[in-house]
């Protein structure tokens, strides 16, 4: 059974990987799952049909025969435990990893977004500026944190897992901040997870479809991997 | 083997089970399991002993035998995936719950939290009023798509999971602010999970230690259920 996920139709990062999607697409190069993409527009993501498999009308979903599963964390984990690379084979190895694509999710992502989200939304407003060492200070506590904990490790522990995929993938999102760079052993090891094959394919396929939508066409109405 | 969480020796929350640990208590109570409690000042909760545990400095943790986890989310799932009650017994229904803890914590809570800490830290900001609406909407679009997509059932899918137990602990985070109340199916799915007997015995539990603490005593060094 080959699984199905959905994505941006014209991802609003620009082909960057920003897309949740990517976490998926990675997640599935790892494991080597091959799976179909349908893509979607911003309005057939709040429509009927989408808002039956994504309550939230947010890309991506995941379709595999009757099941019908969305957000990026169950979707990866469900993933990570069809097919070997991505968790560890001991129990205690596997619920430590999804410790850490839980710190990752609801520890570190929130001010992060908190501050993408002030710049679309906030960026004119009067107290736009005064804010923004609240909102650094805030990432910075947990970068500080993180940082500490992963010390000279490769990898968050022990061999490379659906944690560091989904840490990796949220420290992303700093892109372009400069505040990455000031963590050399974070951003050494979001380099080493982007150096994985998996990762590049998994890359190269998202941009594919922003290309094809860039282009002028629709795109394609679905990519294989 | 008994497992060991870690909670506030005196809870912000004043008792009203906001605190992170009783999620946990409440998950171990609606399996059956019983566990001990140690209790940490703030000072005691950045020492290198807790760091080592809890990376960032956080409860609770939970520890059985050599096992360490951290994060609410990978406590949960661990524990209900140890003993029935938590999850369904067909691998689709327990990828679903496992998706609604995720939406949970990564779709539902962070812009609850968004408006949390701008009314801590930036209530004496002149902007502070002039925000509110823009967070207030924030966590509307969230239980605008909760409501719809709950309708008129019991839970969100199929008998009580983990998943409803880790959603209706966000949404209690809304009480006091009046936004649940204008949503009556919400209001009345988070009264039904408050009257399970398990949810009342972890409640009294948490309540306990604030009150021994509050009693002007350092409380008791460990609790037992």
């Amino acid at each position: 059974m080959r699984p199905v996920i959905t994505a941006f139709e014209a991802s609003p990062d620009r082909g960057r990987g920003q897309a949740r999607d990517m976490r998926v697409r990675w997640a599935l190069e790892e494991v080597g799952q091959p799976y179909d993409v349908r893509l979607l527009s911003f309005g057939e993501m709040k429509e009927a049909a989408h808002l039956a498999l994504q309550p939230f009308g947010q890309v991506p979903t995941y379709e595999e025969g009757g099941l019908v599963l969305f957000e990026t964390g169950a979707i990866v984990l469900h993933v990570a435990g069809r097919r070997a690379g991505l968790l560890p084979a001991d129990a205690g190895g596997r619920a430590r990893a999804v410790a850490w694509m839980f710190a990752a999710l609801n520890t570190v992502e929130p001010p992060i977004v908190e501050r993408e989200q002030a710049g679309y939304a906030e960026r004119d407003a009067p107290w736009y500026k005064a804010r923004l060492p609240l909102l650094d200070g805030r990432i910075r506590q947990r970068l500080d944190a993180l940082s500490a904990r992963l010390a000279a490790a490769d990898w968050l522990d022990g061999a490379f897992s659906a944690g560091d995929l989904m840490m990796v993938s949220v420290l992303r999102r700093l892109e372009g901040s400069g505040m990455l760079e000031t963590y050399p052993n974070l951003a050494a090891y979001v380099a080493r997870a982007e150096a994985r094959p998996a990762y590049g394919r998994a890359f190269a396929a998202q941009l594919a479809v922003f290309r094809a939508a860039s282009d002028g066409g629709a795109g394609p109405g679905s990519s294989q991997t």
